[in-house]
């Protein structure tokens, strides 16, 4: 895509209510636009990433038999009521259909999918299934300064599991696990997200989160310095050893929980009334499980991660782009003529090679612009072809993770493709 | 993708509170659940039908320049305050956040863009500009009885343009009357869609429908019987002659809206103080146009026109699989066996070929019933394996929309291709 047509504009300053990295470098870089306090528009930059997000999850989930559906944010009071967390669950959104009857914006679905399993799901035979969604959820926090961490509206991924018995939704809870690696993984931040033992409520001992060590991050882990498994800080002083490895030593650091899955077992089954008939005939509560991935979240983990003083560094996979060339002008006319044409020939013929390329292609920005908006958009390659560079028939390669640059020859479109791919 | 592992299941009866033959036939096939009046869950088979309606409609925008973006549900209502509308939009739905302030669940997004629009585009240059997106949209009607032809949670594709002049905004909305034409044609509803005139509200003489025509839609129209324009009865009188051709016979009819295209002007952007500079330097308002189409009412709308007594007949583009495999047990277990392995050798060429396979794989559901579920859920080509067939080495195929049936060799699997492609 041609620069000029983009629509976007870098920022050089954040704004000033913006407090969080993730939030001040994807504001500043055109990504996404503050709407109100974790409110956020996503332009065409940032929806980029947020699709790349979309596909590897959907991948995932149906590569782990998920079957995809999609459910109302307008919930019925009375689903709310039913569980008891219309009045428990702080940050529910409550408001008043002219119906004159209660609505609630779910901030999670289990009181949606649990009766709409009721009336699906009767048998041995229907069971196990899997449903997940990638749709919005709301969550009225008083306060909302993480910038995409903690949205008032977000988008996530959440998937429910329907078992005949505990060791079948175990044996799906340890597949999920997998694929959640697998996930943040793909997403870049395999090696920074750990698997943290949590709280599991009133129903189960113990859930899983996903933590993305972070600064910044709003929760503290203890990671175990033998084995790699993590605490949530919280259940830390019921763990002194790590259950996994019985080592001793942890190192406490901050992180952002990314995902989270839980052992629901039947409080929601329960609270319908979802049972099933067992072979013999007779009726019994439905196993669930529920597993979550917030990706705007992941979307805001990986910029507090992959980041430097100019600006995000994209891991390959999120790129909004694979490769952004430079088109540098010369103020001699015949040459910043060449400069042009050897711009728009590497253009078409990585675009051809099925690389998605911006091109910077805009007359009137100065050389030290570009760049700085390069560094700060923070696309994977940047391919820059200059008076200098041209001298040598050549482009100029950089990665955006790393120091050196390096020239190769324009004709040599082969090298070119293989470094970007 | 096998039957026995969709989560689906058919319903003979309808519900007793739904009353529009579009959700009748989506809830009784499976493909949506009825969560509340006007607010639905897309089952998988739904969700294919909508993903399909997604798809043709972004390549449509994207044909026109048009960049995706992805605003919030969640609006301030501060926003809705300066346009008027926060007091005038009957059904809007509006709730407190927990910073005191209020909230609008957006029905439209006028008042979020165009203050977005304003921090983006400040000169000449950076116009024209279109940007689309395809979002949950909410109005909080009093009673909801047409399915997804009316929701209070629906999905739509919202287009806003911005222009230097009104004539630049005329060229574009003509080029975005061509591109709703394609939509509707590739979601099979052309012939049935016309072009027609409305009333323009405070900022146009006269906006355009896209209308569907359909005895229990909501609207009248009166479809010019020369040219095919077709002019909305509420303002019939202003025009006793076609405005197009100049013809004064009309036809009567009831339509569903699936499209409207409003020059609006500069009514948001003088309310926003939305401006550009000009070549001369000097500052002017934007001139807009907005431009939407309901995934979810088209989908409604392709429903109530293609159906008959025994289901719903999806349009090639739109339908959840491309063919529907019917095995037919044999009592005679080694006749049965040869069966079984026809229908995967079947299914599996098929799907190598790209078709989008549903295989009813499952053994104890009757003939009957099998016939009457694959005419409800109304994929275009039936493959019936059988005895009867197989005495023959064949399988039996029917198009969905016409009577006879017709035997190919099975070992003609290009045959079977071409005339399920």
């Amino acid at each position: 895509m041609k620069q000029s047509d983009l629509f976007y504009k870098t920022f050089k300053k954040p704004p000033r209510d913006e407090q969080s990295t993730n939030s001040k470098f994807l504001i500043r870089g055109g990504f996404v636009d503050k709407l109100a306090a974790g409110v956020y528009t996503f332009l065409p930059l940032g929806l980029r990433v947020l699709k790349k997000i979309e596909n590897i999850i959907r991948e995932e989930m149906n590569a782990i038999d998920g079957q995809e559906i999609l459910m109302p944010a307008l919930n019925p009071g009375e689903n709310w009521k039913k569980t008891g967390r219309w009045s428990s669950f702080e940050v529910l959104f409550k408001l008043k259909g002219r119906d004159k009857k209660d609505y609630a914006l779910a901030p999670t679905h289990e009181e949606v999918i649990t009766p709409l399993a009721k009336k699906f799901v009767f048998s041995y035979k229907d069971l196990p299934v899997y449903l997940y969604q990638i749709q919005n959820k709301f969550r009225n926090e008083p306060r909302a300064k993480s910038g995409l961490l903690r949205g008032r509206e977000f988008l996530m991924k959440d998937l429910y599991s329907f078992h005949t018995s505990e060791r079948d939704l175990d044996r799906y809870y340890e597949k999920v696990k997998k694929a959640y690696f697998n996930i943040f993984k793909r997403c870049g931040i395999g090696k920074e997200t750990y698997l943290t033992l949590a709280s599991g409520g009133s129903f189960s001992k113990y859930s899983h989160e996903f933590q993305t060590v972070d600064p910044e991050g709003e929760d503290n882990i203890c990671v175990c310095q033998k084995c790699g498994l993590a605490i949530n800080k919280g259940i830390k002083n019921e763990n002194p050893k790590c259950p996994e490895c019985g080592n001793n030593k942890f190192k406490d650091v901050r992180a952002i929980e990314v995902g989270n899955i839980f052992k629901l077992k039947t409080k929601y089954s329960h609270a319908f009334d979802l049972k099933f008939r067992n072979e013999k005939g007779r009726e019994k509560e439905i196993i669930m499980g529920c597993y979550g991935v917030g990706l705007s979240r992941v979307m805001g983990a990986v910029v507090e991660v992959f980041n430097d003083k100019a600006g995000i560094i994209w891991p390959k996979n999120l790129a909004p782009f694979d490769a952004h060339i430079l088109y540098l002008k010369s103020d001699k006319s015949s040459l910043d003529k060449k400069i042009k044409k050897a711009c728009w020939q590497v253009y078409e013929k990585l675009g051809k090679s099925g690389l998605d390329i911006l091109f910077d292609d805009r007359e009137n920005v100065s050389s030290g612009e570009k760049f700085a908006e390069s560094d700060l958009i923070g696309i994977p390659w940047r391919l820059v072809i200059s008076e200098r560079t041209l001298e040598r028939g050549s482009v100029e390669l950089k990665a955006r993770n790393k120091e050196n640059t390096q020239l190769v020859k324009i004709k040599d479109f082969e090298k070119i493709i293989n470094l970007i791919k």
